[in-house]
């Protein structure tokens, strides 16, 4: 199925904008998980089969995995989603930007070798950086546009004329040119929601992945506001360490759904 | 030994400027290695032994060993090049780009899990994604400025005020600000000559790495006049498939021995 059509029957189906992403930290697992080879598949198999009826979309990031030597623990943790959970998209936070003949090794890994529906991906290196990825024609490629941290706007916020910033020029170029399959989205971080406002307007109804609430701070009530499209939906809002890390017992996957749950009725309360 | 230490040695211990950088595609592999499962690695391992003392580093480029989930053989590939040719660094070609929490978790992959001595870092997200890196004193942390791909205008060439360029507010970025503990490095495409001598210009003597030459068609003579330091020193020009896939037979590894040689002496004809 298309990540798109994917996402949209996700958003309705389960009236849910939330993204909960996948970001295993072996340190901070319950201690009866210590010790297992299968710790990580373990912990986010129990994360996943606890929260897959809340959420639109499930999103690992695979650094995660690769400091752990950890990437069979990754397929298998996408083969059990796609099994146990289907129609739930799993995008694959991996933010590759590489020359043309790379992109498409890295188009393997994240679609053929994860079997990802969607990708990060950083758009610095521009156009051609990007098109392996959008040759997969039922594949999600969701570029980096505003990042929630505060090195953010190092780059992003430099003016690059007429009062156009670097982030909107990322978001024209992507809404104008790059998504002529659409199969765009874009990254815009919920610490900074008149920028998700701009990037709403001028992107139509684009899903945007908007990571930055929980840990990092973001607003709930501003990011939706600022965010959704006129059918209320048009957002993949991520939580990670806040669901991830909610319990710290055996019972860490009840203390997600808990928390999951809370967090996708405040983002509900908004819509 | 810190990154910038070895490399300077290396340029001059193998009087040498050149990078071999290793993209291994088993569809291009000699016919012998066909069906090996450990063909990634023994092709690259006959390429590495064969030009070592050509070269002032090499350079895997991790998509190609992710693509075909061979992550173990990069890790004993790395492994052989310290053990079998001590001093020689190797760059970690990974492009990551991440929020902090997440870069300290490419940091363990590439510094810890694999052991290179240096990553290639993409600067999108500001200084607090580059951090993690920079955290380990002796490590090499080369940041993309200007790319060598045709989409390396979209962004990297835009008017970001008073007629600087993105790239070159990368380069100043770096060198200013960055560069705090004399470890970083930036990547400027061998197809763009006179962006090589602007970096040069506002960077000092900081290494630059330089893809571009060969297969993607940069010059060699203006690549070396526009970015060698005082010394004849600062750059590394790297070079894959036209070394890599010099010949097609059992005798890959002669020939692309021969092509490095002529690549070296091409370089330092111009010094």
């Amino acid at each position: 199925m298309h990540f798109m059509t994917a996402l949209g029957a996700a958003w309705q189906r389960r009236n849910s904008l939330l993204c909960v992403g996948l970001d295993p930290d072996p340190s901070r697992f319950p201690v009866h998980l210590a010790g297992r080879p299968d710790a990580i598949l373990e912990f986010c198999r129990g994360i996943v089969d606890a929260t897959a009826d809340l959420v639109c979309c499930f999103k690992p990031q695979i650094a995660y995995f690769a400091a752990q030597r950890a990437e069979d623990q990754l397929e298998a943790l996408i083969a059990h989603i796609h099994e146990k959970h289907p129609g739930t998209p799993v995008i694959l936070d991996a933010k590759r930007g590489d020359i043309g003949s790379t992109a498409e090794q890295y188009a393997v890994e994240a679609f053929e070798r994860f079997r990802a529906d969607a990708i990060t991906v950083n758009p610095y290196m521009g156009r051609d950086s990007v098109e392996p990825y959008l040759a997969y024609p039922d594949k999600g490629v969701i570029l980096l546009c505003r990042t929630s941290n505060p090195g953010g706007s190092d780059l992003q916020f430099l003016d690059v004329g007429g009062g156009e910033k670097l982030y909107e020029r990322v978001a024209r170029l992507v809404a104008e040119e790059w998504n002529a399959s659409g199969n765009c989205g874009l990254v815009v971080g919920a610490t900074f929601p008149d920028e998700i406002a701009r990037v709403r307007a001028l992107t139509g109804d684009m899903p945007l992945l908007v990571p930055g609430i929980g840990a990092q701070g973001g607003d709930i009530a501003a990011t939706v506001a600022a965010g959704r499209t006129a059918a209320g939906t048009g957002l993949m809002i991520n939580s990670s360490r806040a669901i991830l890390y909610a319990g710290k017992g055996e019972d860490y996957a009840d203390a997600a759904r808990r928390t999951a749950l809370e967090t996708r009725d405040a983002i509900n309360a908004h819509r």
